[in-house]
C-alpha cells in the first residue's frame, strides 16, 4: 500500500501518521523525493487503520499495487528515478552509452580500450573482473586485479565504471577499488542472498533481467534491492530465452514502455547478448532509444579475435563512434539528447 | 544450391546451361532481375553435372544454401526485392505505413477509417473480411461484402488495400474485388494448402511469422510461395509466443538485421498484435524502423470502445499522424525516408 | 452458460425451456448422453431469462464456463466422451496404441507394416497418404493413392485407419475410401477453414495440438469441431515448442490431469514427435500411460533407414510389441487394460 | 578428454601416464570406481601428447565430449553414479521417495510430518530452513532453527534430511545439524559461486535445473559441483518454464532417457513445483517412474491450508501413501523396486 499525500500536508502531519503506522506494528518507507510526501506501507496495517486511511483528509491517494512491489512501484515516486553513478546521471533527460570489453584483460589493454570509449563519445566503462561462466574451465576473470585496472583505465579517461559482482564476499575489493556501479548478472537476478548484500553496500546496482525473469520477477528483485538499502537501481535488459534458434536470444524491447507505467526506475538495454553478432548490434541499439530506453550497455574490443571472452559480439572502436552518433540524432528524436 | 553467373555470361550461355540441367532432371528457377544471370537448382544435380558446376567457367559462385532454401535465399537475387502492389513499392527506400480497422465493420466506416488513414499519411488501407478467431461464436467477418468495402474505401481515399485470406475458395472474391495484397494470417503459416492455392492467384503476398514460427519455418513457407508462382511476398514480424504474461507476445525485432543477409524479401513489423495495448505501440512501431523494417503495420479506429473485435489495440487517428510524423523523421535517421 | 436438468425432468419439459430458449434468439445445443438433460446455450440469453434459469426448478445446475467453451467442457457430459472409430473405442476403459509408418510408402509395404502393428497388438493404423512438409521441395506424399493403400492393409489386418487431411477438397477421398478417423495436425490446429470442412463430414477426428498452441486454444479449436458437427473428438499431445534445444519438442504430460477437468474428450499421446529418436519412445509412451493417457500414437517401420519420412522416431516391429505388452502391465496398474 | 584404459592396465602404468599428462601442465580426475582406470583430462594436453593418447596401447578408448563436460559425461564411469545420503542410496536398483513440508514451520509440526512421511514410506525427509522467495516480504524460512527442527524429525523417524541452502555462509550450520543432502534451488542453478562453496563440503548435493535451464547448462553446473570436490550429485528436473499459461510450469520429462546416456548421474523428479496443484501431483509422480526417473520429491502437509508457503501444491499424507504404493507397483514393471 502507498500513500500519496496531499501537497499541502505538512511534515508534522505526515511524521505523526507515519508514526502510527509504525506503532501499529506497519513498517514504512519514505520516498526520498522532495515535494509530495509519498510513504509505503511494507505491512498490511490494521483493519481500522486500513479504514481511516482510505478516507483520511491528508491523504489524497492510496494506490494498492497488485502482489507486493512498493518501493519500486511507479506511484512510489512522483519523478522516475535518476540514478547518479560516479557523476553521470542515469534516467535523466540525456541517454547513456555504457561500453568497454567483456572481460578485463590487462592494464595497457583497459587503458587503450577505455580511450576508445572515452573518445567515441561514450558514458561508463563497463568491464567483467569475474566472470559468471557456463563451464567450470572458461576464463573466469582476472578478480580484484581486473577491478583495479578498470577503475584506473576508468579515471584516466574520465569514465566511471560499472563491473559485476558475484559474491557478497567481494564487495570489500569492488568498495576499496570505487567501483561507482555493481552488476548483477542475469544468472543471479534471484539471488536473493546476493541481492540483499549488494543492497547492503548503497552503491547504485544495474539489475540484469534474467534469462527467463518475468517482468514481475525482475521488479521484485529491484524491490529486495530498495528493501535492504539500495534505491538506487538501474534495470538492464538483455534478451530472454525463446524457442527462436536463429538468434542467441530474443531482445523483449516489448516491455519498455511497460515499465514506464509500473517502476520510476530507469532502464537501459544490452543487445548484445541478446544477438550476440556484432554487426547486428547497432540496428537493436537504435530500436532500443527509439523504444524509449535511458541508455545501452555494448561490449568493444579492438581486436575483438583476441578476446578472452564474447570477441564475436564486441564492436570495433569505429563501430562504437558511429552507433554513438546515431543515438545522438535518434535520441533528440524523441525529445532527449545523449548525456554530457 | 544457386549458380551466380559471371556478368559476361551471354544469355546463349546461360540458356545453354540451364537446358543441360533441366535435361538432366534437375529444376531451375531464373532470378527475375536484370543483370547478373541468377539460377537456382530445385532439384540436386547429378554428381558429375555438380562437380562441373562447381569449376564452371561462366558461374561465378555456386552458392549451396544449408536446407532447402533457394528462390528466397539473398544470393538469388542481387538488390533487395521490391515488391509493387497497387502502385506501392514495399522494400524500396521507402518506409510504408499500412493502417486501417481490424475488421471491416461497413461502408460508412470504412469511408471514414479510409480517410483518416489517407490524411495521416498511411500508404495501405488494411481491414479483416475473414476474420480467424480462436472461438466458433466470435464475430467471424463480413465476407466479401466486406472485401467490396473495403477496396470502395480505399480507392475513394487513393489507398491500395490488404486483407486476410483463409481459404483458397475465396479467391475469386479477392481477385474479383481486386485486392491489391493478400495477407496470410499467423496461424495459416504453415497452411501449406492455403500457401499453395494463394501463390497461384500471383499476387503479392503479405506472410505473417507464425505465432511460434521459426525463421527457418517462416522462409520455408515464403519459399512455397515463391516456389508455387509467386515472388512478391512481404515477411511481417507480429511477435511470437514466448513465457512472458506481462505483455500478450514478444515482439522479436533481433531477427530483422538477421534476416536482412538471409533474404531479399522485404520486412515489415506489426507492433499491434505483440504489445495488444494501443498507447504501447507508438514506441515499438518507431523501434521497428530504427531497427530497418521496411515498414510497420498497425490498426486503426475512430471509437475503439465500439470496435468489433481488437479494440484495444486500435490507434486513434490522431495518434496514427502523430507515428507517421515520428516515422518519417527516424526512416531519415536511416537513410531512407517515407514512400510517397 | 451450460444447464444440467434435474435428473426427473421430463423430455417434455426439456423440450418446452428450449423451445423458449430458441425463440429468444438463443441457439441450444443438446448433449447426446442418455439420461440426465444437459443443454448448452451456444448465445447469450436475455437478461430476465438468464435470471429465470438461475433459479428454475428443472434446472439442477447452471454452468458458466470462463469464455466460450461449451459443446467440450466437462459439463456438458456426465461421462467422458467414448469415440468409436471402425469399432474401436477411445475414451473407453481401454487404453489404445495406434500404430503405422509415418509415410505411407506403397502397397506392399503397408501390408508388412501392417501385419506387424496387429500382431504387435496395436488397434489402428496410421499413416500419412498427404503430409504437411516445412519445405516445398520434400516428398508430400502419395495423396489419394496413399489413402487407399492404407485402407486396403487397415481391412487386411483388420485394424481402424487414421490419416492427416490438410485440405477440405480432399475429404471426398478420405470419404470414399472410408478412413475412420481424420487427423488434424499440429501445423492445422488453428486452421478454421479446416476445422469447419472436417466437422461437417461427420467422421471422428484426431486433432493434434499445435507446436505452440496454448491448452484454451486446443480446446476451442475441438470447439469448432463440435460446433460445426462433430463431437467424436480425440485430442493429441504431441510435444511443445520451448527454450530447450536438447530434445526436438517438449512432451507436455503435465496438462494430462488438467484436461480431464476441463473436458469429457479423450487425450492420447505422440511421444515420437517430441522427442524425435526412437530410443526415447517407449519411456515417454509408458510415462504417458502413467498419466492417463487413453492411448499413444507411434511410428513403425522395419527399416528406418529406408523411410521417405521421420525414420529416426520410427520404432522396430519388435519395440512396438515389447512397448505394448510394458502398456498393458501398466494400464492395468491404473485400473484399466489395453482395449480388445 | 576422457581416456578409458584398457582392463588390463596396472596402477603403475595408468600412474605414469598421469605423472605424464600432469607434468605437461594437464590435470586429470580419476574416475572413483573400482574397475576400469578412467582418467577425464581438464585442460587440453599438448598436441603431441594428444596424438599418442590417440593411439596408445594401455587406452582402449579416447571419448572426446562435445564442448567441457567431462566429470559428469557418461564415459567417466562404467556404472551410474549411486549417491549415499546418510544411509540411502539414490540411482542404486530402489526408487526413492523424498518428502516433507516445503517449509520447515515448527518442531511439533516437523515431528508430525515426519511420522507421516516414513509411515507412508518415504525414505528422505525434505524441508524448507532458508527460502527463497521472489517478494522481500514473504516468508524467508526459520533459518538454523529450521535445520535443527528438520534434523531432529529426521532422526526421529529414522529418515535421511535433505534442505535447500542459499548462501555459502551457512555452510557451517548445515555441516554442524548434520543435514544428509545440500539443495541447490533451481533459481540458483548458476549460482557458481554458491556451487563452488557447497562442493567444497563434500556432502551430496541435490542440484534442481533452473526455471529456463537447459540440459546443457544443467549438466555444466553439476559439473562445477564436481569439478570443484563433489561427486555425489542428484540431478532433479522439476519443470521449465514455456508459453502454456494452464499450468505453472511444464514438467519436462521429455530429457530423462536422453540424460541416461549423457550422464552417470542420478535423476529425480519434483513434479509438484511444475504443477502447483496437489490433485495433479500423484499421475505425474507416476510418469516420471514410468519414464525411469530414480526418484520423486513432493511436499506434504496434514493441513495444507495452514501452510506457511506452497500450501495448495502439498499432498496429504493419506495421499502420499497412496502414491507410495503406486510407485512401488510401477517400480517393479520397470524392473526396479523402491528402496528399502
Amino acid at each position: 500500500m502507498i500513500l500519496r499525500f496531499r501537497l499541502d500536508a505538512t511534515e508534522e502531519q505526515v511524521e505523526e501518521l507515519v508514526q502510527r503506522l509504525e506503532g501499529a506494528g506497519c513498517r514504512t518507507r519514505r520516498s526520498p523525493e522532495p515535494g509530495r510526501a509519498i510513504v509505503a506501507l511494507l505491512d498490511r496495517p490494521p483493519a481500522a487503520l486500513a479504514a481511516e486511511l482510505a478516507r483520511h483528509p491528508l491523504v489524497e491517494e492510496v494506490v494498492a499495487p497488485k502482489g507486493d512491489l512498493r518501493l519500486v512501484h511507479r506511484s512510489f515516486h512522483e519523478q522516475p528515478t535518476v540514478v547518479r553513478a560516479g557523476g553521470l546521471e542515469i534516467g535523466g533527460p540525456g541517454v547513456v552509452v555504457i561500453a568497454g570489453p567483456c572481460s578485463v584483460e590487462g592494464r595497457d589493454f583497459m587503458d587503450e580500450v577505455a580511450g576508445h570509449c572515452a573518445r567515441a563519445g561514450a558514458h561508463m566503462l563497463r568491464g567483467g573482473a569475474y566472470k559468471p561462466r557456463t563451464s567450470p574451465y572458461s576464463f573466469q576473470g582476472f578478480g580484484v586485479e581486473g577491478l583495479a585496472q578498470l577503475k584506473d583505465a576508468g579515471e584516466r579517461h574520465g569514465l566511471p565504471v560499472v563491473s559485476e559482482i558475484m559474491d557478497g564476499a567481494h564487495l570489500p575489493a569492488f568498495l576499496d577499488h570505487d567501483v561507482d556501479c555493481l552488476q548483477i548478472g542475469a544468472r543471479n537476478m534471484q539471488n536473493f542472498t546476493l541481492l540483499k548484500a549488494v543492497a547492503a553496500a548503497g552503491r547504485p546496482v544495474l539489475l540484469k533481467r534474467g534469462l527467463a525473469g518475468t517482468v514481475e520477477e525482475w521488479l521484485y528483485s529491484a524491490e529486495y534491492l530498495c528493501a535492504f538499502g539500495c534505491p538506487q537501481v538501474i534495470l538492464c535488459e538483455r534478451g530472454i530465452r525463446t524457442y527462436e534458434p536463429a538468434t542467441r536470444n530474443t531482445l523483449d524491447l516489448t516491455i519498455l514502455p511497460l515499465l514506464r507505467e509500473l517502476t520510476h526506475l530507469p532502464v537501459i538495454v544490452d543487445p548484445a547478448h541478446a544477438v550476440g553478432v556484432a554487426r547486428f548490434i547497432p540496428p537493436l541499439a537504435r530500436a532500443a532509444v527509439a523504444a524509449g530506453a535511458d541508455g545501452i550497455t555494448v561490449e568493444v574490443h579492438p581486436r575483438p579475435e583476441e578476446a578472452r571472452s564474447d570477441g564475436p559480439q564486441a564492436l570495433l572502436p569505429g563501430e562504437l563512434a558511429g552507433l554513438v552518433a546515431d543515438l545522438r540524432v535518434l535520441a533528440a528524436v524523441g525529445g532527449r539528447g545523449l548525456a554530457d
